[in-house]
């Protein structure tokens, strides 16, 4: 059977997910090629023979440049902090390799095109990690929003709000700061929900009016030297959108939402129905329909099951339950399909580009203090 | 015992849960005068007769103007549609009757402006039925705002949305009319909203950026003659706010939302907790605070019982759950202390006269495309 | 208009939530008759003077039985402690008098029998104050049980916990003593559920198993002397339950359930569906129906409006939430009809009788370690 | 290092979920040994292959006799049907393999009994599959209990109801007949919920009273021949509890449970506080605590996180939601450690041997008509 050899890149959080994931897919999933953890690379190679060893990779290196040169590494997979993937991608992409990269791609929409264009010339597939649109409920929600059940769509409202910084005694990290994380809120989990907003509705958000908020102005610096220095990018925002067809809506981001853990949530409103869904119960989606006697109309609760998209690979009982891995397992059948079968990856770094259009919008909206466009 | 003689006007949805509270509150509670269901007053004589019946008024009149001026009625309640409401309270001002009057207030800020200051230089005592405020679950949110049990706010979220003109078949009516109803979704569940995001924060909504929508453009004539005619307010709207501390937020009003009955929900984020609530499950508050092990952190759900606000007076045990009329029962204990006792009536006409200028700054922002100030 | 004189003895809890009902109940319906606050009886005349001018009665009396043979008085409302109910009822029934009297009926089956026959050789009306059975989410549970909506019944499971009685430190009451409350929970909480269960599947409880215990088996003397004396019924009861058509089902009564504010709840499976409910969020129907694709399918949330049970006349809009209080109201409407119209009343003495047969078999049971059959 | 070669018979349902299981654990966690896919067993060589190929096993047989005696099989995996539980593992016991069986252990308690003998004689290590309390939220029910943060418990409510025979024209499988399957619903997932109650309190079942029914009697033959047969066990079962410290409780189970997916479900109440838990929401549990001030008081919804059991393996966020298959990777975890670390595993053979003996006194204790003592 063909192969397909992972390198990865970084094994903080979602390095070790996607080693859960590598690992798993082919038993749940029929591929049509065997993922490999083949090579594995962290900051030094200590570190990564000890990574390499708890998350299964053959080898290891402590030179990511060496992991991306390396002839037996098929695909770049990339779990670096946000300012590491431009170089990481463009370096492979140089060398030919596929790349699945964390997301958000980049810490600008320039820098993000850039990568873009050199993928595209260099004809490699890539792949962003924008997990969440795996999640069957969320498939189903598209789905349903596509073939017209719930009629046309009149309004989206999409929010993924956090409360992992909000304790103001937290010190500073890559997030905090402008260079090495880009955007705050917005650009780390706002990012899923602006491309949730365009997967979900099928249409293009063309406009954005933002109001973005640093609310703990000044962290303590990460070397425990007693002093504080100033939080460079957003903890919060909230932006109003326009979407090409003229279906409006709106998104929040945070980070310091105290008491939302896993916050993202939208609730789609059509012409004939309507769906909620809120991934701290990733595993219902709640749907409207205006049919049938007023008297039994309401919200019913769809437990994923065997019927709705890529449930019955994971278990063939209704009910069951999907968890956050799960969607990396999709994640990387979707990555390995269209790597083998040469199909179309979505989002690829293009559709990834769109985000940090969105993203720079919002930003600019909110200086400008009016409509922004999108630009990408 | 004293007595508080009371003339409605008009008997539709509103005039119905005012006389059933006129009713009941006497009981519920221990109130410093007797309200009296003296005189009704509707459209014609035999309605008003035939609804004075009904309703259990003592007299009926045909004639709203006999009613402003009949010595017997101490106050006025203005339940009719929103354009009747300046002429009949500034007459009922003029009368030197205190005025009761359904919401939003006016059509426009600058009508809210006149009857504000008539009724400041005539001295008479102001209620507007913004009666959501009176269920103790949002009496409670305020507490604990105020109380800084959740730190110091920073992120008020909030929407009104109901599905009452979701059908395109439903002819128009005065809430469709401009001149009837002024605003649209945002003045006739928007306003309830608006009134809450000041009363619950305690904080004044200074500047907004809105964004209206009519999404059903045309509807039949209500005359039934087959024709259509433009819809002349908004169907949803939404905007994003900023307060005078610097807290910033969010509303939605639509009358459109397909599923939502009675979508009035809000979530107060603070530095050190978070309150979610929701009308259609009126008689709980989710209340999450940063405090205790990690692990036995959680929203949790307060049910109203005794220890919160009024409930007591409905019954002595918690969980047994108060309706929407109860609300009203409350608030015409408010309406009744105010004006036996002398005491400040919230949220008299110059607090409802707040909520018609926020109402133009969204309008105006919308098509202005910039933020604009509250005026009011 | 014809009038129905009211006399009420007992103003506790029960007392008063009659009295509010009583005002508000002929502006929420259309009622064949006025119901009048007539007189009230309370331990001593002075309480009951007070009591009467709190909750409204025209007249008051420190004596009960001068209440019944007063010739004013049509409806003996008995709202005073269950050991009371018998005697006061004999004497009413005796008097000529319709009785209305809380749950439960009596102390013993036997003792609600003599009621039950002493009512119906009189030929007054009983009612008997079950409540629950009036919210509009239960009726339209039964409706759809009736309607064969869900199929043929299959099980029935049903709770009504409470922990009002949690605090070992709460010092005996008339509730805790055998010779005054009868059973325990079981009878004050448990009656509730048990003649739900009839009311519900629309079928008799024919066997039943049950379980009793005592949580807390002594508790402090009510004089506050100290010491501490035995609790004489039940802390918390369970049974398996047969119906005389097959079905099979099961309840829990508790005083002592941590946690539990108004805890009554139920299921109902059937053959094509299944209903679930709880009384915590009293305005919600959860219906599952097998029909329609399986992708689709899933519980559905009723929010209770004006296409359900009796719902239109509190509110003409969906989804605005029914209290506690309005359930009595509408308990009001069918007491004043069976009366005025000579309908027959649902649940009278004669089904209350069945609610203690209910409760004595569970007893037996308990003791014999057997099924025991309903006799009633 | 070290492996542990698995031989896995049977691949339905479970056997994949183990196979999934095998595969992500060993990156999921550092586990003392790797376990190794080495050899599966189907009923036929080809179906063999073909699914060893799908699940990822390096080697295929068409007898599982060859897979017990092979001698690279560390650990015999079980994931057959019911009644051939028995033979296999007492054959693997034979031949000095570990054994991991699917649950229910044996279709009779004196068949389990058979098996823990043999197996303690033989010194293997065994471990029976009731993943359901390897969830990190039941871990953190039982510690919390354990712990006495809710004082003592005073009631257990479990169940465990599904829909997946609900449909009459299912026809007949192993599972409905009593020389395939043993009991019905109450073994197969009666099974889970009677090991839970006793995992979840600390203590033992001493005597149950049962009632089952078999609702739909007779089902279309297997073979399509249009004739149908008798179900001979029971479809749906509940029974009362008493357990050695005089706690009390009640369980249902069910297969015709119309709408319930995953409808495993409990309440634990204590003296000061109360747990709630449903599978179908599997990362939330509801914790009530009796402390704080009255009005704070409420069910508190915790989402799992890195502070709870086995939770930061898979993500160090919280809210991120384990899945079905993750339970049956911390189960695997167990066992390689159980197994390599010489640690008593949970449960094993005499655990599972304790849930046929309730199963058995439920059923005896339905046929004679009074409490059973449960032989175990």
């Amino acid at each position: 059977m063909q192969t397909l050899k992972f390198g990865l890149i970084g094994t903080g959080y979602m390095g070790k997910a996607h080693a859960i994931a590598l690992r798993a897919a082919p038993t749940v999933f029929q591929l049509p090629a065997q993922p490999v953890c083949e090579l594995l690379a962290e900051v030094d190679g200590e570190l990564a023979s000890s990574k390499a060893r708890e998350l299964g990779f053959a080898r290891a290196t402590g030179d990511w440049k060496a992991l991306i040169s390396d002839p037996e590494v098929d695909v770049v997979d990339v779990c670096s902090p946000n300012y590491l993937h431009k170089e990481m991608a463009l370096a492979a992409i140089a060398a030919g390799k596929h790349v699945y990269a964390e997301k958000p791609l980049a810490l600008s929409a320039a820098d993000a095109l850039e990568m873009v264009e050199a993928a595209e010339q260099a004809g490699v597939k890539t792949l962003v990690g924008f997990n969440y649109i795996r999640n069957p409920a969320t498939q189903l929600a598209r789905e349903i929003v596509a073939s017209g059940e719930i009629g046309e769509l009149i309004h989206f409202r999409g929010r993924h709000n956090e409360d992992y910084l909000s304790d103001p005694e937290l010190p500073h990290g890559w997030r905090t700061r402008r260079g090495t994380a880009g955007a705050g809120a917005l650009g780390d989990v706002g990012s899923h929900i602006l491309n949730m907003a365009e997967y979900l509705t099928g249409q293009r958000v063309t406009e954005v009016f933002g109001q973005l908020q640093t609310v703990i102005s000044r962290r303590p610096h990460a070397d425990g030297s007693g002093g504080t220095g100033e939080v460079e990018n957003d903890d919060q925002a909230q932006a109003l959108l326009r979407f090409d067809s003229g279906l409006i809506g709106n998104v929040e981001a945070s980070r310091v939402a105290v008491g939302r853990k896993m916050g993202l949530a939208y609730t789609l409103t059509g012409t004939k129905g309507a769906i909620l869904f809120d991934q701290e119960r990733m595993s219902e989606l709640q749907l409207y329909q205006s049919e049938g006697p007023k008297g039994r109309r309401g919200f019913r609760t769809l437990l994923m099951g065997p019927e709705h998209p890529d449930y019955a690979a994971f278990s063939p009982a209704a009910g069951h339950g999907l968890g956050y891995n799960d969607q990396k397992v999709i994640e990387i059948r979707d990555l390995v399909e269209g790597i083998v079968m040469g199909r179309p990856l979505y989002p690829d770094f293009r559709e990834a580009w769109r985000v940090n259009g969105m993203i720079e919008a919002i930003e600019r909206s909110h200086i400008e203090g009016r409509w922004a466009r999108v630009v990408a």
